[in-house]
């Protein structure tokens, strides 16, 4: 049901740590993840082989884990290297261990096939891990739905003005067009909007005394890595050409990670490079922010017990849908080819 | 499962307002309850025809729903009538429309086939809605069990002295015989009780100094329409005529809707035309009646229970479930012929 | 997926009284459990015959039971003797009554064909009933796992020094080797430590001034009583031969019940035959061993988790597994014996 051969985002970095556990349901597979003694981020089977124990309940030994059952232990590799009962440890004997990398503020992990994991297909997140630009990072929310809803989510932004009034929705959004192009693993969809009144959040957070241009740009790349670039600058400045010199322009990398086929993670930052440091706009942006991915995940968890509920029964297409029809084309066609290998 | 062309109960008509959406699975389908401008009741499917977004998570705008997601417009008629990112919307899209009745102090549904929603097949619960009675309303029960045991339950009185001991339960109840009469969509049984003591509860709603002439008629009408008349007059007064005076008679409609397979809603009135007007005879009535309620929806749920583990183990009819035997049949038979058509 | 033809522990005596049930389901099939006014413990199916009602819902009366639902009446035998509404009692009716024997402060129940009933079959548990064993019980034990990863545990105390360190946990355990006796109906662990020091339980309870013999024998007997004997002595007294006359030793049977397929209840004591009647002892050595078997149900609770997920995955047999391979097998055997007669 998942695109194994991918990155999927773990955990935030500052979750996990040397001498504890963080124990994770991902794609399905219970996970451990912890750092060894140098720092490097460690991603295990959280189920011992021998009797099927949770790992997550043992404890970590230095750069290993030690099941807390019977002892046994086990290196980062997954390898079994001591039972204590016995001087012989059976060759090959392990648990699965993930390719791991930390980039961009967070856990990356790699579910499928170890050989493939190339770094080259994590996104390019750099202004999460960049001086110019300050982040505002969201909570890890725990959502009771299919990853796809929450893609779906993020790329077609036509639900703004009616689940997010009061904050960045505006009765004028859907007046101007979207632009969708499909790339190779990704879609791609543009709004701009030009001479129109801020959103009252933008204006929380940098008010114009002035109409502005205001853009909306989300690409998602599969399975589920999206950008989403959004801001608004003084009518005719630039702002749309990334001309203007005086803006409010947020970079926005949202993490999508299946749990289960009916729950999913989601972690997300926004990124700006105006008010560096200032406090008071990265916690105004975030507690905003956690407001509005609220209203969306009534929605689609609603959503998903209709869904649950009636599988197969058809939806209704609209044109605005276009991205979102096109976004599931990809991950589809990038799942049945790794199924066909 | 469940007879479909028939009406059910959806709500009591003060839980339907303008403005709101009452929200309520029936028959195992998710349906929105709101009132038009005018007041009519409209019954739409909980879900969005695009996204199958809940339409209970959106508002109410005048006499139509807009989703809360995209911001579809679906008119009374369950008609989709504004898209709002697009001029065009797909002629025939929409959501389902049931039709509503408003009757008795009940809302009615029709879940089957809108062309047969005949009003006529709405029981006569005109008591409910006259001025020389007044009526003590029950709560919305919601019960984990199917529905026919609630009918079952009511229909089988013999139960009365040993769950309901203190209340309406008397020894001699059981002491005098049924009458069992099947009718077409409908299952009557009557029991008459002479020269016998008052039972607790009705002494403390309208006490005798003398022994009473009893009296329990219940019928059942297809699917789970049921009519329990029940009351007492001095010995040989004539109440079991129907000629007495002076008298303690309720007639009280119960109507059983299921929710699931497992679980039912019940809606119930106890009207009565002594005391009319009597506030303090109305809350008693009514106080008196939630306990007893309560005492049978915890052996109904303990039912359930049982027969969850094992549907098909056979059970042991005695006589006194002659009645019950035959609404069964009358159900089942209904049922089967509305599947074969 | 039980062995049905046995003896298992349905509760604690004290847990049983006349005039009240208790209910309790055992090996998938709910039971009540009363005293009749001798003593006698009854053990009946907790559903009517009529119509499926919990009997638990009902009341003793006398020595029988009398359904809450419509006063059906069954003996103890669990044949139907009365039915309030007709003269006339169907032949042979009933529900399923068990075969119940009180031994050892134990209530014993047999859910097979009760012909089979053999009394020989119940182990000797005679410490628990001596005057010279002063006894600490256990509370019941209800656990998410199945008995098997309980009887598992129990057999295999490999785990100590890794699940219970500070109590009974020491290094030195596993320096010592197993003895792996299979019986007919049994399998048995033998471990003898000699000259070691006390584990901090055992001091707790009685010091000595010198290093010990310690030994822990261990007896599972099909299908789920298990036998822990354990103690230690001062070092060279004969402790091992039981031939010291100062020593700790605790026999103590433990009694695992499958509820379903996934949870299980757990009996045990701890008899001793030092500081006889001092309650002090008997209160340390309860609330010690409280302690420890919650942090063996926290882990059999996670082994029955991944077990879930994963039923027939394969797991790595280590060698100190022996006596736990064994008795699955012994299990296993008794099971595919009792289904092809």
């Amino acid at each position: 049901m998942f695109l194994k051969n991918a990155w999927y985002v773990a955990a935030w970095d500052t979750e996990v740590a040397a001498g504890r556990m963080l124990a994770r349901t991902l794609l399905g597979e219970p996970v451990i993840l912890y750092r060894t003694t140098d720092g490097a981020v460690v991603a295990l089977e959280d189920r011992c082989c021998h009797r099927a124990a949770p790992l997550s309940l043992g404890t970590v030994v230095g750069d290993n884990v030690r099941c807390g059952y019977h002892g046994l232990t086990f290196a980062p590799d997954g390898s079994l290297i001591h039972i204590p009962t016995q001087t012989q440890v059976p060759p090959g004997a392990g648990v699965r261990a993930y390719p791991i990398i930390e980039r961009w503020q967070f856990v990356w992990i790699w579910m499928g096939e170890p050989a493939k994991a190339d770094p080259g297909l994590i996104p390019n997140w750099w202004w999460m891990d960049h001086p110019d630009w300050s982040v505002s990072r969201g909570d890890v929310f725990h959502i009771a739905c299919n990853y796809e809803l929450i893609t779906d989510n993020l790329l077609d932004l036509a639900h703004v003005p009616f689940l997010h009034p009061g904050s960045i929705g505006t009765d004028y959004i859907i007046d101007f067009p979207i632009k969708t192009e499909r790339l190779e693993r990704s879609v791609k969809m543009t709004r701009l909007m030009t001479d129109v009144p801020q959103a009252p959040f933008h204006r929380r957070v940098k008010a114009y005394d002035t109409h502005v241009d205001r853009w909306t740009r989300v690409e998602v790349f599969a399975p589920a890595h999206v950008l989403v670039n959004s801001g608004n600058a003084p009518t005719g400045t630039g702002g749309l050409e990334g001309k203007a010199n005086d803006v409010v322009n947020l970079q926005s990398p949202n993490e999508v990670t299946p749990e289960t086929e009916g729950s999913s993670f989601l972690f997300y930052g926004h990124a700006r490079n105006f008010h560096l440091g200032n406090e008071t706009t990265t916690q105004r942006i975030r507690n905003e922010m956690l407001k509005i991915y609220r209203e969306d995940i009534d929605m689609m968890e609603g959503q998903q017990r209709r869904m649950a509920r009636e599988p197969d029964r058809a939806l209704l297409a609209i044109n605005q849908d276009a991205p979102v029809v096109a976004m599931r084309r990809v991950v589809r066609q990038l799942i049945e080819a790794e199924r066909a290998r």
